[in-house]
């Protein structure tokens, strides 16, 4: 074992967990009048079964998991899933030859579905931010003239409640994959040097997280330029570094199917007094967001506690729009830190802070960390950035 | 440069590329009655605009792109990509401060629709096969709500008929990172050995396409056992390689946003004579894919050339569902091979060559390659798998 490589945690979910899952939305569904839950992305499908595979890039073929308000869920999914699908816990499996555009899978799902719930059954599909319908929309309308006495509604938040609180199995696949990118992060200045294009500093950060035991670099995305960057969502460039350049790297690294989320700032000789300011009031801007980040206070308290930092550091506000958000199987979710969202922080929920600010026009700075969330306060999953800036002699 | 890289093809695309993507759109827009698409996915949105990011991983903010039948395209997006969408050749970027559920860019989007279309007007929304809309349904119902006097409708294939055609710039693209992937599968049998687990070979297979340089190995999945495989979609286990397995891996890189999607099988000692009469038959019905696949023939056709020689060699039908597909922004894309299929193969498309077929209960075999269509037949942008399955000393 490498020097410093932590053992990994297990692959997958206990089926407890699972039957644990299932029995929650059951509850909340009987609360809110629904029949059943019909789920289609990736991780909505993967959260009620285990169903964990990249296939989902192909977007030829739906896949379908009904959860009913009583017994377990079925799986209705394109044959090319059966075995993967057979190794979760979910033991009704009903598959059709797919792709037939002709009947991409409806007659069979509509079939289940009545099957399972009759022929009247009020169908919670998710709704709200952050969802969409992974089926093409005139296969929805040909579903629903298969079904008449169906009414398919919002799902009445059930799904984002769910995900929203992480259990231990899931916040240690977080947990993680935030000390391996900590790590690459921290050796990062070993290797980061005047002369080397965004590009290839990309390619190395990617086979680095890869060699230090991360399935998956999803994301990452970053800029460098002349005392800060323009923009925090861009692919790289083929510009090289320069002495007198920040530059910053922000990734998504999966492990088993659970995202980190969170970057570091790298100044190409000792920055200017301006980088140098906005990283300290980034790093307190963080710091406060962390105290404020308890069971009991809301999103928008911990983006308060962190703008509070900011504009009395004299910032001027970027858009980001947020300055943190949840993370779990996806690199995003719910909630945000930001001053309408209301959602009140509670024990399991794994969050990120990310303060950032506009040093000058076109010219922005961005901190970022993950935490998890306790009954006594919050813990950093990531190792926390240096308090003082990184630089690369340059 | 290192051994045997070739150059890389310029990154982005020529303006006057997009303007003649919008002007076939807008012809194609005044046949079909439409006043103008609006698109809301990743691939539909960069296809007219050129717009490249990982950024849509974050599921949280929705992007607008409307291509009206009259004048140039509109950006209606997050104000975190307006720096992004600035350097791509769209003039009009409209933005809002995201995320804010309360109305997530939908009043922007309605009123931009009124000011460049009026206050009625016919839209086109991709509804079809391998399509979806990446917004909260209840997002959708609200924008609907705020256009009293418009129609959402289909978008009469017209986005699809566009992207199945490519273009030389996209096909360079393509056929650079085949280029690449074939020298990291020639190269494998070098590293690949009894005793190393599926994980550290999935590990070391991304480093090495990372290394030998595609931007992202977005997809790879495969297996491995005693005479061949179960499964072409999972994620890798633990399982540790062993004499008499054949091991698949099949992958999906890219360069500049466009997508290789080929797999490559190897023997571990030499195979035993069920896995290699399938080699040897699924190399012959690759190659009967290859001589159908000229304009004018109907991918159909294509489907019918390989499973004769399939049937043929008495081999029992998978279910995969298909023998191939288009290839692109994407990792499938229409058309399918399928005998359901009767889009014409035209010059300009891109399509995998994909039979697969089944050797016994439980166990598979797929060969996958990737080509181009020209006026006077196809060209293979894979460097072909060997006649005969390379053999791992074992």
């Amino acid at each position: 074992m490498k020097a410093g490589a932590r053992s990994e945690p297990p692959r997958g979910f206990a089926r407890a967990e699972f039957e644990a899952r299932t029995a929650r939305a059951q509850a909340r569904m009987a609360e809110s009048g629904l029949d059943a839950l019909l789920l289609t992305t990736e991780p909505e499908v993967r959260y009620f079964s285990g169903f964990l595979t990249r296939f989902w890039e192909s977007p030829t073929r739906p896949w379908f998991l009904l959860v009913p308000q009583n017994g377990a869920p079925t799986a209705v999914i394109p044959g090319i899933g059966a075995e993967c699908m057979a190794r979760t816990w979910i033991e009704d499996v009903r598959t059709w030859s797919s792709p037939t555009p002709a009947d991409e899978g409806l007659s069979l799902l509509a079939e289940t579905m009545r099957e399972r719930l009759g022929p009247r059954a009020r169908i919670g599909l998710p709704h709200g931010p952050e969802t969409h319908l992974r089926l093409p929309l005139a296969d929805f309308s040909a579903l629903r003239a298969r079904l008449p006495g169906y009414v398919f509604s919002d799902d009445a938040g059930i799904v984002r409640r769910l995900r929203m609180i992480k259990s231990p199995a899931e916040r240690e696949k977080i947990a993680h994959v935030c000390a391996l990118v900590s790590g690459v992060f921290e050796a990062a200045p070993a290797w980061l040097a005047p002369g080397v294009s965004e590009r290839e500093i990309f390619r190395r950060f990617k086979i680095a997280c890869l060699e230090a035991g991360v399935d998956d670099v999803v994301y990452l995305v970053g800029g460098a330029g002349p005392g800060g960057y323009g923009d925090i969502i861009s692919p790289p460039g083929d510009r090289a570094l320069r002495a007198g350049d920040v530059l910053m790297l922000d990734t998504g690294c999966t492990f088993d199917g659970y995202f980190c989320d969170f970057d570091r700032n790298f100044a190409l000789g000792a920055p200017d007094a301006a980088a140098k300011d906005a990283y300290a009031l980034l790093f307190e801007a963080t710091e406060a967001g962390f105290d404020a980040a308890r069971p009991g206070a809301r999103a928008a308290d911990v983006f308060h506690a962190m703008n509070r930092v900011l504009t009395a550091g004299g910032a001027a506000e970027g858009d980001v729009g947020r300055m943190g958000h949840g993370l779990g199987m996806q690199l995003t979710e719910w909630p945000s830190h930001a001053a309408w969202d209301e959602t009140e922080i509670e024990d399991g929920m794994i969050l990120t802070l990310e303060p950032g600010m506009t040093l000058a026009p076109g010219l922005v700075m961005v901190h970022e960390e993950n935490i998890a969330i306790e009954a006594d306060g919050p813990v950093c999953l990531t190792r926390r950035a240096p308090k003082e800036m990184p630089v690369i002699p340059a």
